[in-house]
């Protein structure tokens, strides 16, 4: 029986039979040969996931001086039926992620179709054929409880697997790049003698090049750029492969701009990405205690920051919203934690603030429902079978990310406690975690198993039309920063909602005059870190009575 | 009997008696008066200490559009056998703070002694002549044990006393301007109620104009700088006192470069200060556990430091040394936790980061002992009794500042493990913590109570000729990055000694050339958070085995 892959946008593509591997590589091996006469180095990306497609484009998009490129990329995926369909819309120069920047579609479509720089297949013969491979796979942190970092484990069979593979097919004097963050000691640790005892078993004397240098990409706008047009760190297991790595990125990256930290071995690289990521996300955490200070004794969190960021020493100081989403700053400091004990056989306890912070970030979107349940509350409107619309499922302003974004627990939470869930948001088009919630990414992934009643949100799906949307809604929880969001009029939305309605600002999204003309038309409004708004509803209140 | 106060160059002055408050307020009475002809405000400043005396003199440097002196200010200080000695120096135009900053006796020297804007008082009845009093007493936190911040108090009873005292003198339309960094909540909800009650008590109905703004000054060549020439937060308890301290600070400070953030009540200002610099502390102990994990797995933690602060978004991250001192850091948190019990009166316990993170770097320097010892062991010395040297006293580079410097923990910690300590710093002559250790600042604040056998500690003095000081050592710590330290040859710290000795980097100083070339000599070296010394002298042995 063929199976089929899905695309995004519905479209089955049926899954490569035993057949069509051979013919494929023949398909690579001609292309190679034509390339190689170009004096092009082949360059495999293992992995087309949110970095690797877009990684793989930057480097087939890559020239000399003289304007040639100096490259030809052939990604690879598995032929899995969640992700074949990628190598197909790759092969017409479609973009497998929909990204914000309009760099990504144009230059893939470029490399594909123009430079022709660029293939996409299934089969890990590829490999033979690279220079360099990159690998992109991902990996995960599982973690086995909500808001219990330490209490989980860096999912490493992929990344492992795909080790192995490599060194069983790669010509021996092939870099091998490993781009992934992954727990510090890995790439000497876990890959070394992986890909070395696989090398042995070929015949192979020579060791394997090993490199690590992770990407700092960002969704949103400038995509591309922050893949290309920004600092990397790298390093290799050897001195040669250290020389080969810092050749390449010099190659395919914009480093006279942003020049290479080259560091002594791959785990200081390593640990620079965990220890980065951690970083910020210990800096968003620190803000969710005086958040709740301010919320408690009268004080606008968002006006101290504005008022602290001015000093160059703090500028990134950032109001952490409903909880710290995203791929990465949730997992990241798992890494390594789980490197400590599993890779360096540690068994202390050394990290306070890492796994503090990470614990802090992911449960603090749970506080938006309490402050959902007391604004109802205050209208004498009971939670249960409240409609309330959240307004953003993304992680992030101005992008259509929901990787563990604060909203999903928002969602997850007030159902749990009785409500009816609507969403909106303009980046978003289908809610993934909900609709396939049984699937995606995986149920050991899924923030479904940590709450009650969630079999209902399977049937959750993101409005395109903010006024319908609102139609009888009891609450509105601004939850995402999306420029949509920020000069809404509350007469518009207290109108389209059929009356007064609970407020719960969760990122300093409502100014003072905002919040004070809500309340003015009858409204409550709650604010995540915003103290003053009783004082403004006191304000309205005196001013009623003496009216 | 008469009693003296001495001043730091061992200078006495006789305190006043009863009889010397009627002359000395006629004194000021008379220069009021002419000040006040010449159109200029009367400013008192309350505290003659690290802030208020910098403070007080920038407000007397104060000039209009056409160059003249628009206030005239009166330094306050009781006269206490500690701190009397202040007045009569600050009156002949002597700092009484010693500061790397030149401008700091420049500018008292121009104001007490050129402009005549700026005298100094014992007397409370300075007071009756103000038009705005700055308040900089000291608002401390006593800690009743080491790593515990939870386990402590704020040290109201100076300030509180000096609200009533203030009250009980001022005209009624005086603004008081507290600057001393406070609990959150202490203007409104402390000296608020304090001050109305005095004002009552005299027969005043004006309630008190009362605001807060605070500083930011940072030790070092820029302090002037750091008061005048910065960006301000303030607020005030009634639109008056905002408007008031808004149109103070505007005249005596630089807001037309550094514009002034107004808030909308005292607490938020208070609260900006305590977040401001428990976000600091947070990002220093974040770095503490990867500090550790870094000297356990091969990596240098100062190159993926900055590696990682070349992004923008990164770029505080600072290496966090051997503890983090100074006035500010060690104690701020702390005012926070206390606010939050003892003023606002909640039970729960909502802080996480902020008294971890200043528990870590309270003990931080801790772990300076233990690589002394294992970096002497494995040179088959003990450390018990073994001759240490400890170089830099202060908590902070290029400055003399030793207030809760980490190298005071070290000290003390080496010291009840048996070793013989000495001290060099360049910037400090007397190192008043262990000099005066029974009384300085005082008792409840000394660290000696949290380690044995520091009575020897008394003779410490800070040695200034370094040879002389590495004369027979068996350790070197390098503890401070004050520029004499930076790049001081192996050779001639090992002839110095006499022979291969210990070396302790605490703060990135050596570069890896150096580390290598000291364990070509023969000695032992440790880094804080540099794991990758053991490679550098693994390579050196190899070396020396081929050679």
């Amino acid at each position: 029986m063929v199976q089929y892959s899905l695309s995004p946008d519905g479209e089955r593509f049926p899954l490569p039979g035993q057949e069509d591997y051979q013919k494929e590589f023949e398909r690579l091996n001609e292309l190679v040969k034509q390339q190689r006469s170009l004096g092009r180095e082949i360059v495999v990306v293992m992995g087309l996931g949110f970095v690797g497609a877009v990684m793989a484009a930057v480097v087939a998009d890559a020239k000399d001086k003289n304007g040639k490129p100096t490259k030809f990329v052939i990604g690879m995926q598995r032929p899995s039926t969640r992700s074949y369909w990628k190598i197909p819309l790759l092969n017409r120069g479609v973009s497998p992620v929909s990204a914000d920047d309009p760099e990504v579609a144009l230059m893939i479509h470029r490399c594909v179709n123009d430079k022709k720089t660029f293939t996409a297949t299934f089969t890990y013969d590829a490999l033979k054929l690279a220079d360099v491979v990159v690998v992109d796979v991902q990996c995960d942190y599982l973690k086995e409880s909500l808001g219990n970092v330490q209490d989980g484990r860096a999912d490493m069979a992929a990344l492992e697997e795909s080790f192995e593979i490599i060194a069983q097919h790669i010509p021996p004097e092939a870099l091998v790049l490993i781009e992934t963050t992954v727990a510090p000691g890995t790439t000497e640790q876990i890959a070394y003698p992986i890909m070395k005892k696989a090398f042995r078993k070929r015949g192979i004397d020579k060791d394997p090049l090993l490199a690590h240098s992770y990407e700092r990409v960002m969704p949103g706008r400038n995509y591309v750029a922050s893949i290309r047009d920004f600092w990397r760190v790298c390093s290799g297991v050897t001195e040669e492969a250290k020389q080969r790595v810092v050749k390449f990125l010099k190659e395919v990256l914009n480093t006279e701009k942003f020049p290479l930290s080259v560091l002594d071995r791959p785990i200081e690289s390593e640990t620079a990405k965990i220890v980065e990521n951690s970083f910020r996300a210990a800096t968003l955490a620190f803000l969710d205690e005086w958040s709740l200070f301010a919320e408690r004794n009268g004080v606008d969190l968002t006006k101290v920051i504005n008022a602290i960021k001015v000093r160059p020493t703090h500028s990134n100081m950032i109001f952490p919203g409903p909880g710290i989403g995203g791929y990465c700053l949730p997992k990241d400091g798992g890494l390594g934690l789980w490197a400590y004990r599993h890779i360096h056989g540690f068994e202390d306890d050394i990290f306070k603030i890492t796994p503090l912070a990470i614990d802090i970030n992911d449960t603090r979107s749970l506080h938006v429902a309490q402050l959902t349940r007391d604004a109802l509350r205050n209208m004498s409107r009971p939670l249960a079978s409240a409609e309330i619309l959240l307004l953003g499922a993304s992680y992030r302003e101005d992008v259509g990310d929901t990787r563990y974004s604060g909203s999903e627990l928002i969602v997850r939470r007030l159902t749990e406690m009785g409500a009816e869930l609507r969403v909106h948001d303009p980046y978003v088009t289908h809610w993934w975690e909900f609709e396939k919630q049984d699937e995606y990414p995986s149920s050991d992934h899924s923030l479904k198993r940590f709450f009650r009643g969630q079999e209902k949100l399977k049937d959750l799906r993101v409005e395109q039309d903010l006024k319908k949307a609102l139609d009888g809604t009891d609450a509105v929880i601004l939850a995402v920063r999306h420029h949509h969001y920020l000069n809404l009029d509350p007469e518009e939305i207290v109108t389209s909602a059929g009356g007064p309605i609970a407020v719960i600002d969760c990122f300093g999204i409502l100014d003072d005059a905002k919040i004070k003309r809500y309340f003015e038309l009858g409204c409550e409004v709650k604010g995540l870190g915003r103290g003053h708004v009783k004082r403004i509803k006191d304000q309205v209140n005196g001013r009623r009575d003496e009216g």
